[in-house]
């Protein structure tokens, strides 16, 4: 399958100041820019990245066609000069990412991208858009999973996505987060996410009787039978009539494994019920699926009430974040190198003091304990600094300072990994289980504390001595200024 | 450009299902499925339905690739001659749509399907996806347009889409609910949805100073000088030097149009001062811009307090429609033919009474007053009913039928048009200008009362005598089977 090229996805000021850039010898100064989000979605205590694989694709097929730069000429706005660059514009600078699968906490560069400034400013919009995308609903798949306790999580709302991309890359970060499988084929298709499904109720009343709809599938599925029975009365006929079709159907082959699905109704009443009706009948391992408006909280709800539940469907809710359905990363400068290369830090400075942006060309480091494998805290330092990890270590909440710790016996651990190198691809993309595998093992690396879904342990990014001491005096410059 | 083959953008179920209607012998059992929504976004009092080109474009795309059936096979699931059959798989049904544009209310179908039931079936997916989609974001632009009582309103929100085609077909929503424009450029190269746009923070941090910014881009566009004045501060440098910038270089020129955009800060207080302090330098047509987390309840608040705005950039809040992300529109069966070519009406009876279907073939009717050109309810019928709006005629409530109602000197329109016939498409798709105007004008039907954001008038959907007589004898049936 062809990518779709997503080159004139982008703001459209992206192009008025790439015209800008052109016209006023700014092209090629070698700007950084961070992506970086300010506030973790639903109150939680940490987000999952996602969204890198996407990023890396659209890079790698940035191009504008000569019906786009026709397009952007018919504007009357751009100068021929610009338009015959952007014939042949591709990205050739850097980037680095942090991989997609880890848990990620606010004002630190989830992405780093060093290039001329023409190119690194206009690839903006897009990555916002696919990291921010793919990033909140992996958060909210976890919270999901998280919820479920180790019982399956299937993705199942492509009909409320926001648009295609909205279901099928949707689905991917739902994968990512630690759901089973999607309901979404193309997911399958494209990313390799299991898809799994079985009937709708228009199955059910496509027969002249439930009955006969649930042996006709038990027959064409006997390896594949859950049967959805709810389309008219769960406890009087439907779990009666699949049993019904599971005697005469799977028994005489042998087959154990079934399942039902229930998709209305009170499911801490009904499955408790079924698990009861289904037992009874000797099906004891006839799965239970509950579908219909979950979350996180209604799942914790319902199993703390004592509901029967094997597997969640989960739709609307997942694939669109519909508690809070924004992941706010933005993309901002934090430098530019100068006539001799020098490395000159940018702030933006903002009236909303939450606005206010980390300078300079940084790395990002966590800190994880040697003996628990658990992190401890992130750390923000200039590019040319180091770690060093073998002994004690002071860190300090960078909002009060005097609040002041000592790390020891710990590993830090360089979060970022080069992605591009002079507009090449170094990194080997990892392959979408691999993603989620990483990305479990990641959230085990959390104390129980900060994956709490109400008031979590808040997780400290903290700022190394320089870069602390470069953000303060280029706050007192810029006080000044005004 | 080419439109993306999105045949596999389907719940697996559908594929499960449709093997199992052929090796069933019901494939070609002809189907009738209703598009309909059981509560409108944000307790408003109307929805606007949008996202019918896009089916159609689904529909005349619609074809399993090799790759697609191979995938399948894959499966172990399916039935070679089933496998065979997607190989020229088409649409071949009728479908009939209310227009993109037109105010829609709750338990009406907004689209109906007559087809083969594996047809019928297997597009349920998408075309949920694209009218919920389109539908939701339509819906929510239009309460934002609304509120901001005939100012401009753009479209921000590319960067915070859930996904490309929640960005790019979401902006084609917002421009029929009422936007004037969006900054996402590919929704106008694909659909004509006018972009705009200007700069960002990283152009004023690029230069030596803000003032030398402003100056730079008022040379390149002069015609097009709206410059971002909160990088530093507002009013203490932002607006004196977009004030310098424009005595400069546009006052020169004789140019007297331009604007400013406050992105951050309280914004009643900030364009009040604004606009005093440009009138004062004699800049009264530059024209105030305002963007952040807006949407139509801080429109109506900021407005209320005096603020003093030409033009709202809507970002994350619009294009998400962050306060309800979900449009709920449901695919159900309402008849089937008989070998004898009757039609058959189906009901899905639910324990949840809310999810209690309307039966049967339907022609969904809307009645306007003739003196007023209001709109005054809306009347389902089953398809062989004609309504004769020739003199009076009593309606009542399908949920209260001691409620009843004379309408008179009214015209009954029926809302549903025919867009696809044996497979072929026999509707010309209006462009979005016309969808646009259409809609506002439709929109202008409906009564103040309706449109109200809280606690709106309940706008009726009756069902004829007929229809609410098949409705009951059906659930009495149903009542009886349990």
């Amino acid at each position: 399958m062809e990518r779709e090229n997503l080159t004139m996805l982008c703001d459209f000021y992206e192009l008025t100041m790439a015209n800008g850039y052109f016209l006023s010898g700014k092209k090629d100064t070698v700007s950084y820019f961070d992506v970086f989000f300010r506030s973790i979605p639903d109150k939680g205590g940490f987000a999952i990245t996602a969204g890198l694989q996407d990023v890396v694709e659209y890079i790698q097929s940035l191009r504008f066609t000569e019906e786009d730069v026709a397009y952007l000429r018919g504007k009357g706005l751009f100068d021929e000069g610009f338009l015959d660059y952007l014939g042949s514009f591709r990205f050739t600078g850097d980037i680095w990412a942090i991989p997609e699968g880890t848990p990620v906490f606010p004002n630190e560069p989830i992405l780093t991208v060093r290039a001329p400034a023409i190119e690194a400013q206009f690839i903006e919009t897009y990555v916002l858009l696919a990291l921010n995308h793919q990033s909140l609903i992996a958060t909210k798949a976890n919270r999901i999973v998280r919820a479920a306790e180790g019982r399956t999580v299937l993705e199942f709302g492509s009909r409320r996505a926001q648009g295609a991309s909205g279901a099928v890359n949707g689905a991917r970060a739902c994968y990512i987060g630690g759901v089973h499988g999607t309901a979404c084929t193309l997911s399958d298709e494209r990313y390799g996410v299991p898809a799994r499904g079985t009937m709708a109720h228009s199955w059910v009343q496509m027969f002249d009787s439930q009955y006969e709809a649930f042996k006709r599938y038990c027959e064409i599925y006997p390896h594949n039978a859950t049967l959805l029975v709810d389309t008219y009365n769960t406890l009087r006929s439907g779990i009666p009539d699949a049993i019904r079709a599971f005697n005469e159907v799977l028994r005489p082959r042998g087959i154990t494994q079934c399942g039902i699905r229930i998709d209305s109704g009170d499911m801490a009443y009904l499955t408790r019920k079924a698990r009861q009706m289904l037992d009874e009948a000797g099906w004891t391992e006839c799965k239970i699926s509950v579908s219909n408006s979950l979350d996180e909280y209604i799942i914790k709800d319902i199993l703390a009430q004592g509901a029967k539940i094997d597997l969640f469907g989960v739709g609307e809710r997942m694939i669109t974040a519909k508690s809070e359905p924004v992941f706010g990363g933005v993309y901002k400068v934090c430098a530019v190198e100068n006539a001799a290369g020098e490395i000159v830090p940018k702030i933006k400075v903002s009236e909303n003091v939450g606005k206010i942006t980390n300078p300079h060309y940084k790395k990002v480091w966590r800190f994880y304990g040697r003996d628990t494998g658990k992190a401890i805290a992130d750390y923000l330092s200039v590019w040319d600094e180091r770690v060093d990890d073998s002994g004690d270590f002071e860190i300090f909440d960078p909002e009060a300072v005097w609040k002041r710790k000592t790390v020891y016996n710990f590993e830090a651990k360089e979060l970022q990994v080069p992605i591009f190198r002079n507009g090449e691809l170094v990194y080997e993309l990892p392959g979408l289980e691999e993603i989620r595998s990483y990305c479990a093992a990641q959230v085990e690396t959390l104390w129980d504390e900060v994956k709490r879904f109400d008031n979590p342990h808040h997780y400290y990014v903290d700022l190394s001595q320089k870069l602390w001491d470069i953000k303060q005096s280029m706050l007192v410059q810029a006080g000044k200024k005004l």
